[in-house]
């Protein structure tokens, strides 16, 4: 049996020129979402790179609004020796340009297995205690069909925003896995890393919050599983806001981490 | 009077191809420093985007070892509308390339001044009695002559590392400036995000540390005086770490933030 995930981020084609069609499963607000454009670019250049299956770090910068329909990626290898290599990505829509992006690609397999981590892992009391998207109010689930994709339960000590009371700390925290099962892979933690709402839901500013750059480094291929996300902020300032992400397989290891610099959210339209 | 900082970054040009001289005075171990050559394309970025001279951010990623000499630098701009432009750039020397980025620019003093930071800045003793770089012991100030462009005073209770008591948390921080007066700016931040010695030294594991890719977000113009720059991870597995730096200047103000991710540090060479 095929998986949605797999075929919404299918490209075809071949030499560093691909086609793909975009998913109106993944509007979110404007547009659609940043981490899903990511794992569709993000598929291409693995289809580029033979032997180097995996993104080690990928910086993506967002021009224009995408939308459901065609779209065309290029690739542009710029270095290929040893055990990385780094290209170039263009997703267009006709003449539009969406997003551009660098990458370096290697293979998560051959790296050594050593582990330092000294960040923790969230605390969070297991998904069937915690707070299901899926409570979410109807006119957010109308401009937000991409929460169809998923099912993202919320730590409860974490969403006072949901009821009008955020915390103002910036931080938010969901464990997260596929609809229809998919288990996360390094190109699906792509799409996991900018997959939450906005942490500024949790400074009282709900709505849409356009990202300009988001960098992602893949750290680990994730075991089966839930997935824990954490997002975090600590600065908000002159219209824009940084966003950290971190996210945690079932086997209690850091397997990505994000951060990405985002304008400050507009009232979300109803 | 020029300052030297200035004439290093310098480019000559125009049209979205520009000459650099990268100067010996930024070599560090097998080759000049990331942060220095993220200044000298972050200025001729600058050069390209009439209207727009600050860097928002930045995202580079580094394909092999520059070395003192002419280099060729290339701009091709991607999407220029609105409060802010986003660029690629490549920099060049002979055949090789030596780093490829994208940038998004705009103008800091156009930004709203609202501020809600959530982190907070490093407490630190008056560099007076804080630890001066210049002790650095004789082959690491040889194999470093980049130390010579800056005055470094690092937190007296973060330098264990220095006398063989790495602490083991992967945290240093020291107040910054340039030895000889110049002021911070935008551009010159996009050097001290990538000037401290990696945060590696802390874990015990002293040496050089090739970047991969460095992203940096600059939030502010910096006011004049003294930067305190602090570097800190939270993972290091599989033969690389991800290294945050956050730069404060006199005012107390978040400038700019920066994450890079870098391979695990070889023994230096003596």
């Amino acid at each position: 049996m095929g998986y949605e995930f797999d075929e919404q981020v299918e490209v075809r084609g071949a030499d560093g020129e691909y086609a793909a069609e975009l998913s109106p499963g993944w509007l979110v607000g404007g547009g659609l979402n940043g981490g899903y454009l990511l794992a569709v670019v993000g598929n291409a250049l693995r289809a580029s790179l033979p032997g180097k299956p995996d993104p080690l770090t990928i910086s993506a910068y967002y021009l224009s609004a995408s939308v459901p329909g065609p779209a065309t990626v290029s690739v542009e290898v710029r270095r290929d020796g040893g055990s990385v290599a780094t290209a170039a990505v263009d997703l267009r829509q006709g003449e539009e340009a969406r997003l551009t992006a660098l990458a370096t690609y290697g293979d998560l397999g051959r790296l050594g297995d050593d582990v330092r981590t000294t960040a923790e892992e969230p605390v969070m009391p297991p998904p069937e205690e915690c707070v299901s998207h899926a409570f979410a109010p109807e006119q957010v689930r109308r401009m937000a069909p991409m929460l169809q994709r998923f099912d993202m339960r919320f730590h409860p000590g974490q969403v006072g925003w949901a009821v009008g009371q955020p915390s103002g700390n910036g931080l938010l925290s969901a464990w997260f896995r596929l609809a229809d099962g998919r288990e996360p892979d390094p190109i699906s933690l792509l799409m996991v890393v900018d997959a939450l709402p906005p942490v500024t839901f949790d400074l009282g500013m709900p709505g849409w919050a356009p990202t300009l750059e988001l960098t992602a480094h893949v750290r680990a291929t994730p075991a089966p599983g839930w997935l824990k996300v954490r997002h975090a902020t600590r600065n908000m300032a002159g219209g824009m806001f940084e966003e950290d992400c971190e996210v945690w397989d079932s086997a209690g290891r850091l397997v990505a981490q994000s951060r990405q610099l985002a304008r400050q959210p507009r009232p979300a339209a109803d």
